[in-house]
């Protein structure tokens, strides 16, 4: 039996969504890693930004739909899915993990989780299931885990999102672009991605390895 | 410097734009083998297709905001590129190839080409600058070149479709999807991916290849 690598997603874009580069190097890296990849996102509404100009239309877009673009249509509602479906989750990054999977960008350390996200996150931590999350997608897991397992984890050096991330409870390690942070207690592995990256190619390098340390904590 | 590779994308999702795995895979392929890449795509409506359910939706969404999301909002009209502009250019895959940037899944070898699309891709030809095509974009590539260069190139092994390609001028040959089909006289360089993987890794490399390839030829 392959490994089930949980993939959840938050829109397809990185100013609305799901940092793109970031999710296929995430669904790219699993497939290599002799795993398979469970695309997930939730049924809820995003704010569309027009990603040639970056600014807010006004209009309204739907997360799962819009994910499935990236999942190719093969993607679960995650109020279906539970810990006991999967070996192991992963979050990448885009805007979307912080405006649409809680509020983070808005709220910071007291940010909302989404429900479904939340107690997902929650089942797979009490599980000590392996989380990874990328670019600002750590915000989101402090956010979430901050309170009940203090993680250590990294969205790059940016020090005001890492003194948010300080306020859940959580500790903040800077990082460079192409490594990453493993809290082997709490079995959360996180990686600058965009957050740092200049390129596509150095993104991808520290998704690549945050990936396989996942794989091999399962 | 670098060399420059434009990369012309037809949207943002494999149904009713670029295959996003491809493009991902393309943009990455030529940032680790040192070139630039340089987005683009025109300025035209597409047909919405709800990439969850498969079916049109009715709305329309323009090409060129929409394949910005793959972008990360770096593109370009591709209007005002020419080929003096760039050293190659490729074409990921995706519905959009064949329905945006001309309409070759409705009409097969006597497809109309977008006028910008067929302007660039002529002058690339002339200049002996070389052109890649990656899952059904070959048959763009066919369409549009295949009476005045009779190139070789792949869509896989579909029969109907390498049948409609032949009909152009061009001659199919057929490839297993991590292989690639170089035609070294007109510099085209063709893979199957999506038309045949089973999954992202046998896309990505087929694509690495082509990307490699096309570099090469410059």
């Amino acid at each position: 039996m392959k490994k089930r690598i949980g993939v959840v997603l938050s829109g397809c874009g990185v100013f609305d969504g799901s940092e793109i580069h970031e999710a296929v190097c995430t669904l790219l890296a699993i497939n290599r890693n002799g795993a398979e990849a469970v695309c997930m996102a939730p049924d809820i509404e995003l704010s569309e930004v027009n990603h040639l100009t970056g600014q807010e239309t006004g209009a309204k877009r739907n997360v799962l739909v819009e994910s499935a673009r990236i999942a190719r249509g093969k993607i679960t509602n995650i109020a279906e899915v539970k810990a006991g479906d999967l070996d192991a989750l992963v979050f990448p990054g885009g805007f979307g993990a912080a405006k649409n999977l809680c509020n983070f960008a808005a709220r910071g350390a007291g940010a909302a989780i989404q429900p479904d996200v939340a107690r997902l996150m929650k089942e797979m931590a009490a599980a000590k299931k392996p989380i990874g999350a990328i670019c600002i997608a750590p915000a989101l897991v402090a956010a979430t885990l901050g309170k009940e397992y203090a993680p250590k984890l990294t969205i790059g050096n940016d020090s005001g999102t890492a003194a948010a991330i300080n306020q859940t409870g959580s500790s903040h390690v800077d990082c460079p672009v192409t490594e990453l942070v493993i809290d082997r207690d709490n079995k959360i592995v996180s990686t600058p991605a965009y957050m740092l990256a200049n390129n596509i190619s150095e993104a991808a390098e520290g998704i690549e390895k945050a990936v396989k340390a996942v794989i091999e904590l399962i």
